[in-house]
């Protein structure tokens, strides 16, 4: 099964907005063992509309579209596909009650432009939306389906969840071709290192493919095998993988969609630990990631973000003179940093990061980039030292990336150096 | 000038990469008033590859490609711009020489596969790349342009903004239609209510054209005029955004690529105000968002996250009686929260969030996406509840936004309410 995923919006051509739609899409159709074989961004123009309508129905087997049902005169798809299909507007009462209780739980007023939105092309069976007002569209012509569905994200993804994935599931029945993906996640490494530590790929390999893919988080290699059966191509991917690991299985942190911060989340979780952390540099960075893990809260004892001297000195006990000796970007600010978190907050574990992100703040002999990150915990301190780039937001990343990696390798006792 | 960019990678199409490349390059050439017709991505695979090069080079005046240029196996776009435009690889020295230095520096070993990146398309101009080893190729054909980057972001930006910009810029010379584009930035205000606030949307744009985009963060509304001079088009902007401003101006936090964040840093540091964060369920995503902004040292004195009901006591002064009373998550410690980070830290302004993020959490009384946050000042502390909604990451992004936008509405003197 082929399939294209078709994003309309000016704002994504014109780089305003990131097409996370047809990422999000790709992702699940791929689960399936869909083939995305292309994905593409047209203007809001009714011509290029309906052209890449009639390209993409005419070679895939599926076509996905999003954006362009709003209530707002800008949102033209519905009309493309009234045209394209030769069909007509219908009101639907199942959505307009929908939409009717969508205000009333909100205690908004419905407006006369919102109860348009129960208008649908004749030959589709509507998607409903819980989480909006546009109703997606469910179209099946000539043994091809054609989906469309809104460009707000949140929406979109509602009714891929309750209501096209579980029908393409239907649909696919049974399969010849199986193919499984693996992605291995490394941080710490460079790309060609890691090729060169890998040797010879088409022995490790045995016909299955291999990329690699980096990023300021570390190389992701993204490792695919095909077999008559699923458990054949898992399989292959088991031996691959095990014979990666014994390569480099030092710099492997997670699979697949792990996050460094659930990986550490879980280590820490399931040995009881709690944690604290005093962020000078990345700002509330590494807080942040942490708390983004549902559950955080049973390990994550407070942050600090410890900007000023005096944050410094006041909540994490670091001593001023060891800050007018060194420097408050240095190896030993550093390592009282995660003293004090870890003392003041009684935590089994500090954490603190401090450096210079860029594009200010460089001296002589400290430049954009430099950077300290200290660990403590019950039996030793330490800090290490980094030297990343001059873009500030990647700065944060790597360093919050690189914290959370000692951290990681600090709780599975594995030495941070290669 | 029309162009199109082609991205090349499967990590793309299967969802596990966003495509942050098209969206800056589409930026970049609508800045120079370069019309992105179409963006699209293609697999790993020669055939598709070249298919899509055709397609483009013969209806685009600029085919931009952006990724396969890496130095692992997986990386075969240079191939295929050899086969299209049947040319042959030569050694560049001066390439070489960049690769060799980019070793040095960095005191790495320089390896077989790196060293074969400076070989390019005999027909191309070599891009050099500050930032990495593999070059990228500019290639001038039938008075058509096709560019070739890698796909790592920070290298692609490198080489767009030292060679390629620059190069764009002297070739486009005289234009003819100027086009003026302005974004107003809205928060606080649902989609279909702003619509209706602005009345008559042909009579307020006399010609332009708007377009609404909905996010977590609020609704952007972008507006395009087009004229024989860019003073002309700039001047009908003018005028729209002045007619805009009347109706819904005190929803409108900034313009463009303004940030909420930057706005209101550039707000206290013109005031000379120092604030303090004290964040519970955004867990560190405000303090986060400050420090992203360049010069943030200047105003943000500190940030706690206090997760945990002790760290509210110690850190903040909440009252545990007022805890044991209302629950963590309430008006009332939100606003002591937001007190007590004021005063501990002798700031300005505290600034304090508590809520539920969801997926756990919620009680009876206090559902998923309950949020409180409290702002206090010199003269006043005062809090607000909000009710998002289920999602974990977009109820952090909302609650940061709506609590960074009490904080710019609190130093304008403009009330939070309707």
């Amino acid at each position: 099964m082929k399939a294209e995923i078709i994003t309309i919006g000016d704002e994504i051509l014109i780089g305003q907005t990131l097409n996370t739609n047809a990422a999000f899409i790709g992702s699940k159709l791929t689960e399936l063992q869909i083939d995305v074989s292309f994905t593409c961004v047209v203007h809001d123009n009714e011509d290029d509309i309906k052209n890449e309508f009639k390209r993409s129905f005419e070679i895939n087997d599926i076509t996905i579209v999003t954006g362009g049902l709003g209530p707002t005169h800008d949102d033209i798809t519905r009309k493309c596909v009234v045209d394209f299909f030769k069909t007509e507007l219908v009101q639907n009462s199942e959505v307009l009650s929908d939409i009717k209780k969508f205000f009333e739980v909100r205690g908004r007023q419905l407006t006369k432009t919102n109860e348009g939105q129960a208008l649908v092309p004749k030959i589709a069976t509507p998607i409903r939306n819980s989480r909006g007002t546009a109703p997606g569209f469910w179209i099946e012509r000539n043994n091809k389906l054609f989906i469309v569905m809104p460009g707000v994200p949140y929406e979109m993804k509602g009714m891929m969840e309750n209501f096209v994935i579980p029908e393409l599931n239907e649909k696919i029945g049974e399969r010849k071709i199986f193919k499984s993906t693996v992605n291995l996640l490394t941080t710490g490494i460079p790309e060609s290192v890691l090729y060169d530590r890998l040797g010879n790929l088409d022995e490790l390999l045995g016909g299955a493919s291999m990329a690699f893919l980096p990023s300021q988080f570390g190389v992701k290699m993204r490792i695919t095998a095909q077999a008559d059966s699923k458990e054949k191509s898992q399989n292959m991917l088991d031996v691959i993988e095990q014979k990666i690991r014994s390569h480099v299985g030092r710099f492997i942190y997670g699979k697949n969609d792990d996050l460094l911060e659930g990986v550490v989340a879980k280590l820490l979780n399931d040995r009881n630990l709690k944690l604290s952390v005093a962020e000078s540099c990345t700002g509330g960075l590494i807080a942040n990631r942490l708390t983004n893990i549902s559950g955080s809260s049973k390990f994550m004892e407070r942050g600090v973000v410890a900007y000023s001297n005096a944050a410094k000195v006041e909540l994490l006990k670091v001593n001023e003179d060891t800050i007018a000796k060194y420097g408050a970007v240095s190896m030993e600010v550093a390592m009282q940093m995660a003293e004090g978190i870890k003392s003041v907050s009684g935590s089994d574990i500090g954490l603190a990061t401090t450096g210079i992100m860029g594009p200010t703040g460089a001296t002589p002999n400290k430049p954009v980039g430099l950077v300290y990150i200290g660990i403590c915990d019950d039996k030793i301190c330490s800090a290490k030292e980094f030297r990343f780039g001059d873009d500030r937001l990647l700065n944060k990343d790597r360093t919050s990336q690189a914290a959370l990696e000692m951290l990681r390798r600090n709780l599975l006792g594995i030495s941070y150096d290669d």
